[in-house]
């Protein structure tokens, strides 16, 4: 199992590990100011969707604290612009707003500036805590879906490093791995952002799992070949029937996965879900900038100028994922969360 | 219609554009040394399969002009090693033992060293001209497929930087432009080599089409919102079935036009057809190196040493080939090349 430090509450301050520099290197950030928190969030120095909730906990938690000589009505006002601006950071995984409806709720009954303080840092810790409990919760139910050893494909990165805990799809890895059930990992480099061959390559390594790294593109060929025994990958947000926004690609790898007959799982924590959306239509696709595409690696790779369609995630229909691993457990279609 | 001199024979030396800086760079380079020739295959300064194809041609061309002072059979055999030497450039593309194949014929014919000389010049000029009177034919034979105002999807670079004309796939996007039938093409950028956002994105943009880049994962994405309506590549081997080798990711958008209904054409001149193989399987598939995924532009984008599968190709069965476009005509499936 990995044992990331990737974001802690210092008492009156955040550390966080910087993705971006990974894997060339291992630097964490230290802040007090939660302007600095959205910037990260927002530059995915902090990614993955259930440690930006986490991260937005603890944000609003330094927000409160930089608020001084004020009554508990003009604290409230204040930290409830603060949570706007918070919640606008990234608009598709719906744990940030999940985790500041939580947080919302403790300011809501807070009837001093001591006790809102001293309940908003003990909700933060605790969203914090739950998650990586739910995390192993996660793993443990994944792994039972792991029956012999296999060879499993994740795309992006759902590891230590988008949670709290140990991670949602690579969770179930973790402890398929530790039951013995992993016989290799192969591993989407995941353009633009390469989450893939930067994050999860670092954390398999870390971990001892033995894994392949591939381009996108290659595992429609690995499939054929039949070198794919499942897939694996993480979410932003499910819809109430189960259509799943997660990292660009993830559709493609359903579709892929139906035509091979090979079965594709998400795994998240049932923050995840979103039950007052019907369907995957409604999820906002978040859409990067498009020098993400084109300057990916410091060098210009495209004409200066070029047109790009660059949406951080797409939707994949409920009907083509084969199950749903919660905390709560396992779910097969047809999905319906209520 | 394109007019870049992606390859020209200079009477003693060989002039070529160095795809390896696009787009950053537009700088040609000449040698009359046919190793160096051989090397800017092996590293993709001249690539795609037509285009390597006559740069063998040229390359045998200086290797006859290298040698001085021997006899018609003593030449014959120095030149039989560096046709060798040429074959073994590059593995999948037919076009390059199909061009050797036609040097190999000239040379045996030959009775005098003047004679072969003379021959191989004019044969190796000969299979230029002629594959760019063949991008033509394809590209009218194609532009038939598209008969109103539609949005096209390509991989790779399959354009004038490929081939001897106007290029394969490009050259039919480019004969529907001029009839006013290309509405948009979505470019994938195709890693891990980004001849795609490299390539494809600078020729499109001098043709004046209009088209937007996308990463290969994003593909799909597209084609679930119902916004491409045909995908065009080229190809670089085709068995007598139909099966095709092409860039890693073809495959991929196969599998994706089959579940989104969405014609595939693989558009490739006759010589690109290995009657010799029955299907798919018997075509050799080309690994390149991992640094081309974990340090595509000088920057360590994985953890040092991290394996990496890197195939150069993939196989698309003829079932999910909608047509193959050839400057003969176009064929439909059941393929059964004779």
């Amino acid at each position: 199992m990995t044992t990331i430090k990737t974001i802690e509450w210092h008492g009156d301050s955040v550390r966080f590990l910087d993705q971006t520099l990974l894997p060339e290197r291992e630097e964490y950030r230290t802040t007090n100011d939660y302007r600095r928190l959205i910037d990260a969030v927002k530059r995915m120095e902090i990614r993955g969707a259930p440690l930006i909730g986490i991260a937005a906990g603890y944000a609003a938690v330094l927000a409160s604290l930089s608020v001084t000589n004020t009554g508990l009505a003009a604290h409230k006002k204040i930290l409830g612009d603060a949570i706007r601006e918070i919640g606008a950071a990234r608009p598709t995984a719906v744990n940030l707003q999940w985790a500041l409806g939580q947080i919302g709720m403790a300011i809501s009954r807070a009837e001093s500036v001591g006790e809102l303080r001293q309940s908003i840092i003990a909700e933060a810790v605790a969203l914090h805590e739950d998650d990586a409990a739910r995390c192993l919760r996660i793993g443990k139910n994944g792994a039972t879906l792991i029956e012999k050893p296999s060879a499993g494909l994740t795309h992006c990165n759902a590891g230590a490093l988008a949670t709290g805990g140990i991670g949602t799809a690579l969770g179930v890895i973790f402890c398929a791995h530790d039951a013995g059930h992993i016989s290799t990992v192969f591993v989407d480099e995941t353009r633009p952002l390469l989450q893939g061959s930067r994050l999860t390559a670092w954390e398999l390594r870390r971990a001892g799992v033995p894994a392949t790294l591939i381009t996108d593109n290659t595992a429609a060929f690995l499939m054929q070949q039949k070198r794919i025994d499942f897939i694996m990958v993480g979410a932003d947000r499910i819809a109430a029937n189960g259509d799943t926004a997660n990292k660009i690609g993830t559709y493609n790898l359903a579709v892929l996965a139906a035509y091979h007959n090979i079965p594709l799982y998400v795994a998240a924590p049932t923050s995840t879900i979103d039950r007052s959306l019907a369907g995957g239509s409604l999820i906002p696709i978040e859409i990067r900038g498009e020098e993400e595409v084109t300057r990916g690696f410091g060098r210009l790779t495209a004409p200066e100028g070029f047109p790009v369609y660059a949406p951080a995630f797409d939707i994949t229909p409920g009907n083509l994922i084969t199950a749903i691993i919660t905390d709560e457990g396992i779910v097969h279609p047809p999905y319906n969360f209520k």
